[in-house]
């Protein structure tokens, strides 16, 4: 069983209240209820659960793929790596490994959990063969990634909104790596009682790295690329140490799709040749950390170059009927 | 704010899918619901909650007091210590722990997390005053805690029940220096920012040792003790190294109630006083960890000494009502 049905946005669950009590409830017991599934029904079936590299945070040490020997006061353990979740979104997560590293103890169920980066790409080669195949392409401030929304806006005209130094690093991989990561762990259970954790990224990148390699990219199409520094909207370390372990999908067959300039250029023609479709007011962060409550209200001080009002306002409209339902 | 609203009971969280479901949604929600509400009204405001020092479980190493230095590859970190948790319940608690340090992060709320022990006794200095302030004295298998139940099992002639070896090994401690422990994290509140978590037990004992005390106490009372060793329904170490750290709330002026021949045959009186209000069918352990489902039928086979029949039926059914309620 495949199970990546959870609220996957990180910026959505600090909204408010309302929208952190849902991203946990609805992602922490809807994996109980795969767990007790799994356990009554079919006990040997292996469970593939998309967990996220944001559990870990951004320690001061090396990470490794789920688990740590500590050796301390003379004695030692293999122990669960220690946890540091950035947001309401990323401590759901936290939550759902601590319950299936449980269940797979008590219950001797299989289980392997993808502590996945953060992805690009839109596109694989299945869905490459039709159009109509064509895959969402989120960018906006709630559920966009970061190199996707880089893209958006060099298409548009409109500076990289880079979140304060920039610093932040993390683990990326393409979408295209992402699919093939489920298909090794399908055809590489887990054992019964084992609750298996790889970390699914293939390189690391910081903020900043990645705007630089979007403005060289941009510049080879002939598009000249700004890049803004605004304040950050999240509580994170703009500057830190970050080394996390990624061996084991490599191990199991993983070739990585190492972003590569004809990679951002085909993701920029993408945005480019879309871009009546982009809603420019959507990209700045609406959500900050610092605040329990945050009003959502359409931004509009970055207009599209091209966009008619109308457009806009049906798609600020989906916009928000998404949000409402992720 | 004193925060102990939460379901309290492992077995309780065992019972089925829907037990565990509740459990972690009550307590996890409950607790998002006051982190925000302090954050909103009175970010201020010292927040004191009840964790559990099952959150540890029993690694092979050292317990420290919520956080472990980490040395790992030439680096060193102060992170969160593993948790390895060891019922839904459990688990829920390590859940609101990490909601708490990230709260205290991002929001400056100021927090104490007491990481409690297992619990004795019945009377404080107060609750003695008169017996219209008597405490509640659960020794049923969901909401009882061991040392309770071996007294009154001590009280009505049942033989002690030790599940499994008995050497599983917690933290305890006398009832009387868990109020006096809320007292001191109430005078030395946590600065702002800070996620602070003490240790909150006195002294380490094994189920074992703990039926060996009640035996020999017993026999000072007169009364002739047999220990039981019935299968473990847990899913747990039955032997292992168990070395809990818990130096901060002494270094603040706890001056603990050791476990004493008094303490215990005072205990043990007070069962035998009203030992005719025992239900010895409510003893066995009904909720087994490695069932997805588990009925909770009424269990008749060691029948109280004393207690009428219809007695019995009403307390079965308080019993019943009090864990639907919890």
């Amino acid at each position: 069983m495949v199970h990546f049905a959870e609220q996957r946005s990180a910026p959505y669950s600090m909204i408010d209240r309302k929208h952190a009590v849902f991203t946990q409830v609805n992602n922490v017991v809807g994996t109980l209820n795969v767990l007790f599934g799994i356990r009554e029904f079919l006990p040997d079936c292996h469970l593939i659960k998309l967990g996220t590299m944001g559990e870990y945070g951004t320690p001061n040490i090396d990470i490794e793929e789920g688990y740590i020997i500590v050796e301390h006061n003379g004695r030692k353990d293999v122990l669960p790596f220690p946890k540091q979740p950035g947001s309401f979104y990323h401590l759901s997560k936290v939550h759902d490994s601590h319950n299936m590293m449980f269940a797979c103890k008590i219950w001797g169920l299989r289980a392997t959990d993808l502590n996945q980066g953060v992805v690009y790409g839109t596109m694989t080669d299945e869905t490459a063969l039709d159009e109509a195949l064509i895959n969402r392409f989120d960018y906006d401030d709630v559920f966009g990634t970061v190199l996707n929304r880089f893209c958006v806006q060099t298409a548009i005209g409109q500076p990289l909104t880079v979140y304060g130094k920039g610093g932040q690093t993390r683990g990326f991989l393409d979408i295209r790596d992402t699919v093939r990561c489920i298909e090794i762990a399908c055809h590489n259970p887990a054992a019964r009682g084992e609750c298996r954790v790889y970390n699914q990224f293939t390189e690391q990148f910081s903020v900043l790295d990645l705007a630089h390699l979007v403005e060289s990219s941009a510049r080879k199409l002939g598009l000249a690329v700004e890049i803004d520094h605004i304040p950050d909207p999240r509580v994170e370390a703009e500057q830190h140490y970050y080394n996390a372990k990624h061996s084991k999908l490599i191990d199991l067959g993983l070739q990585p799709h190492h972003l590569s300039d004809s990679l951002l250029e085909s993701l920029t023609n993408i945005a480019m040749k879309y871009r009546d479709r982009v809603d420019a007011s959507l990209m700045l962060p609406q959500v900050n950390w610092r605040e329990p409550k945050n009003d959502r209200r359409m931004q509009m001080s970055m207009p599209s170059r091209s966009s008619a009002p109308e457009q806009r306002a049906d798609l600020a409209a989906s916009a928000g009927a998404k949000a409402k339902k992720g």
